[in-house]
């Protein structure tokens, strides 16, 4: 599925772009079936019920969103760009410099993308910025960069290939001076239930730049390469203080880091048919499983997956619940109360609807009397944690940590507020990059008392200002 | 169209979803082709030559972005919310408060959309905040909140209706305790080629804010706004400090202002053919042009259009070049020589591609020795404001640009860039909301002057950085 194919390949599909649940060719539905049947698979393995009402079209979901999210596969960069490249004059010829269609250089910045990680399967997000050389007094439609990023992004990529693929097809398309691609990549660092215990500060996301250079970027020193960096300046981009992605940290994908690799010797070993299932999945999707990069991606997803196992708190959390003290007997005194706050504690889920990641913070707030002391803030972190990782929807997760943290206060008054991006909303039809969804629970006196659900909201807000997206 | 029929409605088609240039249904081909045809009328009262290479397939490509960006016609709410509701618990029973499938507000919060003013026939973009409250124990997916709305999106609109619509919509179709849709809408604000030289100051946006609730949230004093308001306040939305629409300023669409009004009193009149056109056009959309927000949107898009007529510099200026100075024979000296820089002049223009404007700004560099006036700021102004209004391309407005300077310079070093967003990047299948497209010319010694060129960026660098997106 290299590159070079994609300029001489006949037309297969055309280039046919389902949206979301909707349009999938006739053709998909014997692999449609079996990602379902694979899915099901999985979700057995987790010990859930697949015929519950939640989970029961989980299977058709997952199975549509994989076969989007790599219909790249199925397109050919050869029919996006015929067609759309315009003559387009250089300048007079008694001038000296370069401009329009022979030498003025184009490019086009912050291009939202999500791609699918070929060593884990989760989805990442790409702010591709990409630009050309044109010559032979011709340009190409501008969309037309955007929708070659998106073919060769759509399919199970590494953020390196992803850049050389694009450039090579753009270059091969286009017959341009040259191309250069500009990828900044952000992966969710999913920690490992055990390993969230382990270190107090886990890192939510992991983000590299990648770039890629044909014809006249060739090479990385050339003068156009530098106007290309003062282009993405003018945006706020500045290239030397972002991470460029060196020999030293040649993993970006979180499955493949040391410490991952070090927590999961210690688990259990993984369920041989689930990994069959997401080797199955692979091949469904027109990828080749014996790649080598792919080798041990269905091991990897399903440990990933395994965090999400349907079990109680207690084996999950591996007592760290115990040794917390509360006194249910505590008085609060109403007249003195005093809201006490835990804010932007983070979580990790996975949306059973479409298993996928959503990742957060939680914010809480209940009563407190002078004198007495909060609940600590590791048994509350520890609830969070306990209730992001199961197969969930935020709904659910925010009204769980309201009632198991209620009993633990005098009256149960408390109130719950989530806040998360979803992965589901991007790496799908709907592509919705940058929306957050917020769900509230409020339990006992903040159900009635606006002063104090006020008070609690002006907190969580002084909070979020000095938060960093 | 109302939205009571969504609810009820049979099937038409199903929810298809097409996705830019490809995948449209069959029998849309008689529609498009109408289009097409009218949009030919359209290039040829602008005295386009509608077979150049650049415009050959623009009526196509208008028609295929007229039937997406209106394809809500064609969809119904309940295809989309059937089978996404999910049962889901409120709060256990002994307790007091709200939470979950019973009472937990959840918000999604920065939907982008796109749509289409039926005023004027140019897209809009839309901040959708929405959010409900569930009853009934039962919630549904989160993207469906996206996919109601865009349905409504996707037609002719005017921001309180489309607010109206897609709350009715959603409460019928979840059947929740209350929903409340919250849009923050921005209207591109095209000045007339007449106008812009009265007025020094063009404002490049309209924002307004609109707000709509159903059920709990019907009355807009309703304690659970002030939770939804606390919930957009996290993200940095500050309700009370944007512009809520009042009674008096009923007109958004700048085509409909008083200014616009007074100008459009002084222009030729309008070419009948063309009028009738559009007619056929909101027709063959699948709407009533008789409908009374509709009756004067022909003439309104076609005096839009005029001002992109293909008609010589003194024509359309009207004289504003004449009354500026300069003199070819001042001596530039190279030793001592300074860059001058215009840098944000703004423009606006008109992709002929897809008659949709891209609007942005433009940085100019050139050398001038000690004791000489630079070229007069009017007239640079102008000259980009000449090649603005045209049917273009980005990467022609730039070397034109250039072109049209370097001869008022000796030696005509000039350098030129080019900043714009592309409405046709936004209201098309790939939907790149924020992305952002640069261009350059360089001419003479900018070619070759390398310290040159980075003087002039560095001063780029620094005047946009306090620019305002």
């Amino acid at each position: 599925m290299g590159c070079l194919d994609e300029g001489n390949g006949d037309i297969e599909n055309g280039v046919s772009i389902g949206c979301g649940e909707v349009g999938f060719e006739e053709e998909a539905k014997p692999d449609i079936a079996a990602i379902e049947e694979a899915v099901k698979v999985l979700l057995l393995g987790l010990g859930e019920d697949v015929n519950r009402e939640g989970l029961r079209k989980t299977p058709l979901r997952v199975a549509k969103a994989f076969r989007e999210g790599t219909r790249g596969y199925r397109q050919k960069v050869k029919d996006i760009v015929e067609g759309a490249l315009f003559p387009e004059a250089g300048l007079e010829n008694n001038r000296i410099g370069h401009a329009g269609g022979a030498g003025g250089l184009v490019i086009v910045r912050d291009l939202d993308l999500y791609s699918y990680c070929e060593s884990c399967l989760l989805p990442f997000q790409i702010k591709c910025h990409v630009g050309y050389v044109p010559s032979g007094q011709r340009v190409v439609g501008l969309s037309k960069l955007s929708r070659v990023a998106d073919v060769f992004a759509k399919r199970l990529q590494e953020p390196q290939r992803l850049a050389d693929e694009v450039c090579s097809a753009l270059y091969q398309g286009i017959k341009p001076a040259g191309v250069a691609l500009v990828l900044q990549c952000t992966h969710i660092h999913f920690p490992d239930i055990e390993s969230i215990f382990l270190e107090s500060s886990q890192q939510a996301w992991l983000k590299t730049l990648v770039l890629s250079g044909s014809g006249i970027f060739d090479d990385r020193k050339a003068d156009v390469w530098s106007d290309f960096f003062c282009l993405l300046k003018f945006r706020g981009i500045e290239i030397e203080k972002v991470h460029l992605r060196g020999s030293s940290d040649q993993w970006w994908c979180p499955s493949l880091s040391a410490l991952s690799a070090k927590v999961s010797s210690k688990t259990v070993p993984v369920n041989p048919a689930m990994v069959t299932a997401v080797s199955s999945i692979l091949k469904s999707l027109g990828e080749d499983s014996l790649r080598k990069e792919l080798t041990g991606t269905p091991g990897r997803f399903v440990k990933w997956m395994m965090n999400f196992q349907s079990i109680d708190m207690d084996v999950k959390l591996n007592g760290s619940l115990s040794g917390d003290t509360f006194d249910p007997d505590r008085e609060v005194n109403f007249k003195d109360r005093q809201i006490h706050c835990e804010l932007n504690l983070p979580f990790w889920s996975q949306c059973e609807h479409h298993i996928l990641p959503f990742h957060g913070v939680v914010h809480i707030g209940y009563f407190i009397s002078e004198g007495f002391d909060p609940i600590a803030k590791s048994l509350v972190q520890s609830i969070v944690h306990f209730y992001g990782f199961k197969l969930q929807v935020q709904e659910r997760l925010t009204r769980q940590i309201a009632e198991t943290i209620a009993p633990l206060l005098l009256g149960g008054h408390v109130i719950v507020v989530v806040e998360a991006s979803h992965t589901c909303m991007i790496s799908r039809g709907i592509e919705k990059f940058g929306s957050s969804t917020a769900t509230i629970a409020v339990l006992g006196h903040f159900s009635t008392d606006l002063a104090a659900k006020a008070m609690f909201f002006q907190s969580v807000a002084s909070a979020t200002t000095s938060r960093v997206q």
